[in-house]
């Protein structure tokens, strides 16, 4: 069932003693590029540098005692992985975490480093699921999805929560979208604080599945994607899907050139380091795709881990 | 000569409708791997960019109707020539920048991006003094140095006064040094407000010229520098060079090794993108030059303005 602003306000009480609030930042030479007042919600300084240490908090500290003890698993090998092992070891339980065998080393070396019991695979997708299906048959750990999840979705809203408690008269909320985890909780902590608010997601044009899903009005998968964007990938699910489609207006592509400026902007002028899925989303004002002048506008940075041996320019 | 804590003060007050109060970040993956605890002051959110905009802001606003009328003028081709173009702009006023014909486009462009009126010279220091002479006999323009002026002085104090003003209880606090601005307006209203606190600077062992300075005890030229750390080439001035012997506990030589190393773990870890002088405190913590296990450290993060086309990495 779809959380409510009720369970993202729980879950922001229950991650507070865990994660970042993080801060929110405006740059002029921003601003007057796109030709709006910009607010950036900075979720790449948020722990483990991404927003989804939220969600991952807010489920691993929603278990009772006995499902705790059994530990978590997730197959992932993102942000998401190291956000549950990181959860994990806050709680004081294991993290058992689903990696293909060709995961790049930095990423492995990451999820050991909070403390993940890593469980190689096969790089293919039923060969992650089986081997989850394992790891929760041997220890009885509890899965969290990376999105498609009550309990993820109400603390990735925890971000828009504290950006509209902060700046209360903003008149959008731009996030990226990928799953819709990150989207499905801003558009309800924000049409729930704010119903006149209007939320609306940019995707790149090269995995740009939600734009086509919310105009067929079912979800279509991503198929063969091509983005830089590498946190944008995966197909809506069955939980957030109906959320986007209820409150936000709309979803625009960015082309890839567009989240290269944007992201080198934000790095030359904000001195902040975000990575391209966070830069998706300004490219949506960067291009002028959809026209939003002078408007007050409030933009979820979901994070900023990039390989700096690898930068797009 | 020397400003005061008083000045320090005044500067604050001066500078506050233009300047921004930059934020103090800390990150705990750095106090693991220094072994003692960092606040990061951080001027590289300055506006230009870096702390030079609060000493050239200070001088731009000290001066009388009459000499603001006629002008500043210096000569640079770095971050103090877009601070001081940036600073008469906002009193309305010209700002005259002597730049070497050899200059980078990037830097031509910024000054002109400011406002500042540039003036081309050949690349050597007698011409670029002999064109700031002429400009001024021309314009009656005020000569601001880069480092050796007292307004500037007390306005570069601005950042440790702010950072004391939040975080009282600092038992040492790092600064770069090149001309030595920073790290006397730094001492200055360290030792002003707290007379305990430890003062220290780090320099690159490539343009070591302070630390042989400060054994000679007499201003040794720095020749032929050889650093990455492009903000840190220039000499002591007359003017910092004997509140530096004063206030400063010692200098100490990082390698360029440490700088690039300590660089690239705060873009990967704390996000933020800093220029390699602001790299060299951090290279002293992260080289354990001398050691500070486990004291509460401020460290101004001088400045953020990089090539992204060309990293050390």
């Amino acid at each position: 069932m779809a959380p409510t602003l009720a369970d993202i306000r729980t879950a922001a009480e229950r991650i507070r003693p865990y994660a970042h609030r993080t801060p929110v930042w405006t740059c002029a030479s921003l601003d007057r590029e796109v030709g709006a007042r910009v607010w950036l919600k900075c979720e790449n300084l948020q722990r483990v540098g991404a927003f989804k240490f939220r969600g991952a908090c807010n489920a691993v500290f929603s278990l009772s005692e006995q499902e705790a003890a059994r530990g978590v698993v997730c197959h992932s090998s993102g942000n998401h992985a190291q956000a549950l092992a990181l959860a994990a070891r806050l709680r004081g339980i294991p993290a058992h975490i689903v990696m293909p065998s060709n995961a790049p080393g930095v990423k492995k070396a990451a999820v050991a480093g909070y403390g993940g019991q890593i469980t190689f695979c096969e790089p293919t997708l039923e060969a992650r699921e089986a081997t989850q299906a394992e790891v929760v048959a041997r220890t009885g750990a509890t899965i969290v999805h990376p999105y498609n999840d009550a309990r993820v979705i109400a603390g990735q809203g925890t971000a828009a929560l504290e950006l509209l408690e902060d700046f209360p008269d903003l008149q959008v909320i731009l996030a990226p979208v990928g799953g819709g985890g990150l989207l499905s909780g801003t558009a309800i902590a924000a049409k729930g604080m704010a119903p006149a608010i209007r939320v609306i997601a940019a995707e790149p044009e090269g995995a740009d599945d939600a734009f086509r899903s919310l105009a067929a009005g079912r979800i279509l998968p991503s198929v063969q994607p091509r983005t830089i964007a590498d946190g944008l990938l995966t197909s809506l699910g069955s939980l957030t899907f109906p959320i986007i489609q209820e409150r936000v207006e709309r979803i625009v592509p960015v082309s890839e050139a567009g989240i290269v400026a944007a992201m080198k902007f934000v790095w030359e002028r904000a001195k902040l380091v975000i990575e391209p899925s966070a830069a998706v989303p300004l490219a949506l004002l960067w291009e002028r795709r959809f026209d939003l002048t002078g408007l007050r506008v409030g933009v979820i940075l979901s994070g900023g881990n990039v390989d700096l041996e690898k930068l797009p320019w």
